[in-house]
């Protein structure tokens, strides 16, 4: 590690930009780190069996006598949802806007960890002072509600984060991105930009929320007789808001579905953020009281996830709603890249039901910045440094050739890797070591107790199984007292295969005695006769690579 | 099963409406079948360890004695990739056109089967008698030459099959599909249609191939001081002779690249269907006397596929070519839905590398005909009944809506299912009954051996690993002489877990004991107490639940 600079800031981004979505950045200064952001990413197809992946805080532990506090742009899980885990090793206080602290409670709730974690709720335009940090909170727009961009003031500059965010002049709750704000720090000068790029790629403006407002009109005109279903985000409030507005106009009326919609939607009502003058919504029990092209049913699902209200509905094993051909079910979200398969599984099975589906374009706007917006920003802000963020790799590519395009030095633009520290010099900013950084596995309770050994095992016994080879043998004489047994699982079908596991035992045994002839009573000598010779068999008769495990055991007396 | 008529025709999807990519559909009427297309699926994410999957032919065996051939439309692998397993049990003849006779023949080759399967090679226009069938062959367009639909000649009435199809009224290659033909069979007058569904649910009408011409000579001319490496299909013939006519135009050599690539492309050049005038392609040893931007690499990955040349590129473990980032890396292609998540796992390498990469639309165009082209084929052959095929349930049923558009009698748009047995009176049309269908998994040799159990084995033992139980004990007395010992895989990483196994042991031993004290020495009860007992603990512990295997031996003396 090349010797760091006390006096001079740092930026050290500890998840989100290798392992999308566990976004963390770490901003230092002399004896101050501060953190922006606490997200856990879902895992890949290939992590069998984990449910989440949350960043590696080595450093931060390593630290935390300097942590100030984190501070936390918006209240998506890919922002919020490591807080329970990070804040049961990590005591400090979490800085963030109603709506995102609520929904944050909610997690540390569930933790029973509201006693132990210090919170302050912030306003927009406030500023808080974190040791040698100052941090802004600036009113954005996004796909929910009280999403803020920071102005971090150092002694070496304001570095402005966006967070996610897009620019809607017509927004529908709240108000319009302060861009004004944006404007008046580019004026003092700013020394970097970190900048969501998850639209990078996508040329143009991102349409208001509102736009899908008239198609929602239109849908709800074009089926008056039948009743719909709308698929969305949970977080998605606004859309929340602007079903409930239609529902409302059509007199129908509205019935949450889905754990993390009853408990986001029932968030925001109680913070006051979901307008229901008309008084829509109603429980599930009251559903039956109304006929079907009167209610609309708001359900999670949206992306094709296997045990959420609208899979459910569509594999019809959802207890209390059953599709009928009359329904129409309207997707108010685009797959996101990965759920693609997952999204039509379940169209496909409610087409089978015979249920009108919807899924279009215009159904659904982002909540990211496209382009032209991105531009605006950079040209409001004019960093010095443009730091593309919130992206995978080609997102991260796309936004630094945007950034070149409208005049940001290239030698400025700055494409960091998770664990880069970033240190920011009077001339120039330049990556000066490598924090421990990647994403620590959670697998029901245990936190990183599954790693690369535990994920190549369940690799190799998804792919083709196990066979264990199980003997016993006299503690002194080294005779075979029990099997040699064969059992497998996940390996074939063995009622069909006893052939095969008949001449698997001879060549077991002829293993077996191969080495006993020979004296070879050590049990590593047995056990790797016994692999290789079962392995090699196994692959000349059915071209498979189940996992062999001999065990050998000793009698005790 | 309902009384089938003998002399009706029947329509008999044995694969392709569920599981799709398993195309193959029966035709019947007397003593007659016919099947149409021998294809496989590649398997879902789910079907742990399956290589592919090929259609239940359990009916075609069961009336082997009627079938009169097969009748392939066109050489992709979802319409002949099940022939070498298909034809390891049923004798029959296979007739098609060239390219495709010659893409089955390299696979009969691997297989050995090139003696034992009977061929005839077809031309356009011509007709073969097959039993009470007659097959006339018709020009199509696809993204693969000689493609075919077919006129199928019954006692009942004709049945046009467009197979995978579009209209290119430029083709690269070749005429273009031949629309007076089925004009004339829709003068004569077609009872029903079976067309494709694959883009049903896309309006307008697809572009030529060559307007992919026009966006490859503004790469090629922009990047003409870079090296270029297009990705596409091995099977998209047309699309590597753009790519070669490029190469002449820039005075570029072209290298192939992946096995599937050199295969096919060598069997299209064989055949003379590949034009290489200007002497453009190389092999890989003279690649290294040009300079990269002389040449021009094509390659398969198109598709993010994890052992295919590109992405071995990207990872940095292919054997002769190494990305550098003045690359141009071209996808000339789009990710399939359920691969775009492989294909940016692609893009992302590249970009980490600091390649250019282009995935744009213009960059590929769909082989398969858009609701204007379909509304055509349906103006021109104006079936009595429309059979939507090829697609998922929500292509298919895009379709029905759009052969209902178009004046279509709705109760003549039939949705099939596979195994359904559809019957043809002069008055209607009815599914009679159902034949065995479904997926016959390929894993390795074994064709059908790895089934729902082993599937199930194989997802448990992903999910949370295995954790086996083992001991012996005496024959006679029942006494315990080894173990128990734990043994997992899969399941956590030990060495952080030691005092947790230590903690099962006790509990396996308590369960065990707790048995024995009872006198309960049969070996079910003492196997379901520790199993009961240790999935208890685990889950308290973990919230996890590996499968757990208790093994008891018997000694043997």
């Amino acid at each position: 590690m090349k010797k760091l600079h006390k006096d001079r800031l740092k930026i050290i981004p500890l998840g989100g930009l290798e392992c999308v979505g566990m976004n963390m950045t770490a901003f230092e200064y002399g004896d101050s780190i501060i953190v922006v952001d606490c997200g856990l990413a879902f895992p890949e197809d290939d992590m069998f069996g984990v449910d989440f992946v949350i960043p590696d805080i080595t450093y931060l532990k390593e630290n935390a006598d300097k942590i100030k506090g984190f501070v936390i742009t918006h209240g998506h899980e890919d922002h919020i949802g490591a807080v329970p885990y990070i804040f049961k090793e990590l005591k400090t206080t979490i800085y963030t806007t109603k709506l995102t602290m609520t929904l944050i409670e909610k997690k540390l709730e569930e933790h029973e960890m509201m006693k132990t974690v210090k919170r302050r709720v912030i306003k927009y335009g406030q500023t808080i002072t974190l040791g040698d940090f100052r941090v802004e909170f600036i009113k954005t727009n996004h796909s929910i509600q009280d999403a803020a961009a920071l102005a971090i003031y150092s002694p070496a500059g304001i570095v402005v984060h966006t967070g996610d965010f897009k620019i809607d002049y017509t927004p529908v709750y709240g108000d319009i991105i302060d861009l004004q704000r944006f404007a008046e720090l580019g004026k003092k000068g700013v020394l970097a930009l970190l900048c969501d790029s998850t639209n990078a790629d996508r040329p143009g403006f991102t349409p208001s929320e509102r736009t899908v407002g008239a198609t929602l009109d239109r849908i709800f005109n074009e089926y008056k007789k039948r009743r719909l279903i709308i698929a969305t985000f949970a977080s998605n409030v606004d859309r929340v808001q602007q079903i409930i507005n239609m529902a409302a106009k059509y007199k129908r009326k509205v019935c949450l579905q889905g754990r993390s919609m009853l408990s986001v939607i029932g968030a925001a009502i109680e913070l006051g953020y979901i307008d229901d003058h008309a008084n829509t919504i109603i429980d599930m029990e009251e559903l039956n009281n109304y006929s079907p092209e009167k209610v609309v049913l708001i359900t999670t699902g949206s992306q094709g996830e296997g045990m959420a209200a609208l899979s459910r509905m569509a594999a019809n094993t959802h207890k209390k709603v059953t599709i009928v051909p009359n329904d129409v079910v309207v997707f108010s979200s685009h797959p996101i890249p990965g759920n693609e398969k997952a999204v039509y599984n379940t169209v496909n099975a409610l087409c089978d039901i015979g249920a009108k589906v919807i899924l279009e374009d215009s159904t659904h706007v982002s909540g990211h910045a496209c382009q032209e917006d991105i531009k605006l920003i950079y040209e409001l802000v004019k960093p010095k440094y443009a730091i593309p963020v919130h992206g995978e790799r080609h997102h991260l590519r796309a936004h630094a050739e945007l950034a070149a395009s409208i005049g940001i030095d290239k030698k400025n633009i700055i494409l960091l890797h998770d664990g880069d520290v970033l240190e920011f010099s009077e001339k120039k900013a330049e990556v000066k070591a490598q924090v421990p950084c990647g994403g620590v596995l959670v697998d029901g309770l245990g936190v990183g107790d599954v790693g690369q050994t535990v994920l190549r095992d369940r690799h190799r016994l998804a792919q083709d199984g196990i066979v264990m080879v199980v003997l016993t043998m006299e503690a002194y004489s080294g005779q075979v007292v029990a099997g040699p047994d064969i059992i497998s699982r996940g390996f074939v079908y063995v009622k069909e295969a006893e052939g095969l596991m008949d001449e698997a035992t001879d060549v077991v045994i002829d293993a077996l005695y191969r080495c006993l002839d020979k004296n070879q009573t050590g049990w590593g000598k047995i056990k790797n006769a016994i692999k290789e010779d079962l392995s090699d068999f196994i692959w000349k008769r059915t071209n498979r690579k189940p996992m062999i495990l001999p065990i050998i055991m000793e009698t005790t007396f």
